[in-house]
């Protein structure tokens, strides 16, 4: 398509948002096209969406309805806002994407992994990222940080340790599976380590230069 | 299950509504254990989503969104509702169900009729009615009704002629595809005609006697 989509995911508090925007405006700065985005979100329906997902209130909502939920959101943000900028040689980065629809309603709240890929596959008509950045951290580290960060606590962020648990695991099984496509980073490092590591990797994989 | 999943489908306008209410009543008042529901609705979860659904803000929302989030309402719709009630040897009667996904994001829409089978097994674990009657009307006759009767005018209602035409041959061809589970009525016919049609019906494919 003559775009590029990069996706960051990893567990919570692992610092996705700070990276995503980091790096969204270290490229703008060098003159690119760049569409900074999240999920779920993005899109006037899949913030209202986003807001239904983390509301305490919907603390009943079952496992399928979370998964269709997320994907609904990413297929409003994909037809309308990712492909139509990719189209035109944008560079889409995005705080999250389909890998994490894997992580936490398949690996961890135990849907089935084949049937997680085929929602993905319909929400988002087939549209990989080229390249993702897993930051990896500790749950207890990364909830910690979730805490101190002063953020509202989703009913996401409410969901017990081994949960969360299983999804990190998950996520290292995910970049391990597919190794071309994902770069797993430790992001318990200061946040210079991180940004280094990510400037390095751009480069590496995709030939993108912003020293 | 030892339950009836019995469900209603139609184009506008049709009075699946008014039907659907009739039968709970009718069998309630013979002393069976019946629920009504409807879709998409019928819990929380799904009654936030329907509103979301019916927004006309929301009018920018692709079809594959829209066919994610009525699965969404569904996929809570039976696994905290009619599952249950079906497990408690209940009657369940749901004013629309997953043929609504067919018929108006399929037909309708054009989304393709295999994946959204996918979809429905994956929001109903497939469960399937036993019974469904569509209440079939001609779509001029069917908006007339929806505007007379003073109900909100909805995103949905407010689609072309042309798209709730291709939703009602959809309809009419499941039916035609699957007869041992659909009944067609002429819901043009007076309201009791319609209402001995059902009575009918029910007594000959389920053994059920209402007079």
């Amino acid at each position: 398509m003559g775009g590029l989509l990069i996706t960051f995911e990893g567990p919570e508090g692992c610092g996705k948002t700070t990276m995503a925007r980091w790096l969204a405006g270290t490229l703008q700065e060098k003159g690119l096209r760049v569409l900074l985005t999240r999920e779920p979100g993005g899109t006037p329906l899949g913030e209202a969406i986003r807001e239904l997902l983390h509301a305490h209130e919907q603390a009943e909502m079952v496992a399928r309805a979370e998964a269709l939920l997320f994907c609904a959101a990413r297929a409003q943000l994909v037809e309308r806002v990712i492909r139509p900028f990719l189209m035109a040689g944008g560079i889409v980065i995005s705080d999250r994407y389909a890998d994490s629809t894997l992580a936490y309603q398949g690996y961890g709240r135990g849907l089935d992994l084949e049937e997680l890929r085929r929602l993905n596959r319909f929400a988002t008509g087939g549209l990989q990222p080229d390249l993702t950045f897993l930051l990896d951290v500790e749950v207890e580290q990364g909830l910690a940080r979730r805490r101190a960060s002063g953020e509202a606590w989703t009913r996401l962020d409410a969901m017990d340790l081994a949960f969360h648990q299983r999804v990190r695991e998950g996520y290292l099984a995910l970049a391990a599976a597919e190794p071309a496509r994902w770069v797993v980073i430790d992001a318990s490092q200061p946040m210079e380590a991180v940004q280094a590591a990510i400037r390095a990797h751009l480069a590496d994989r995709l030939g993108l230069r912003i020293e």
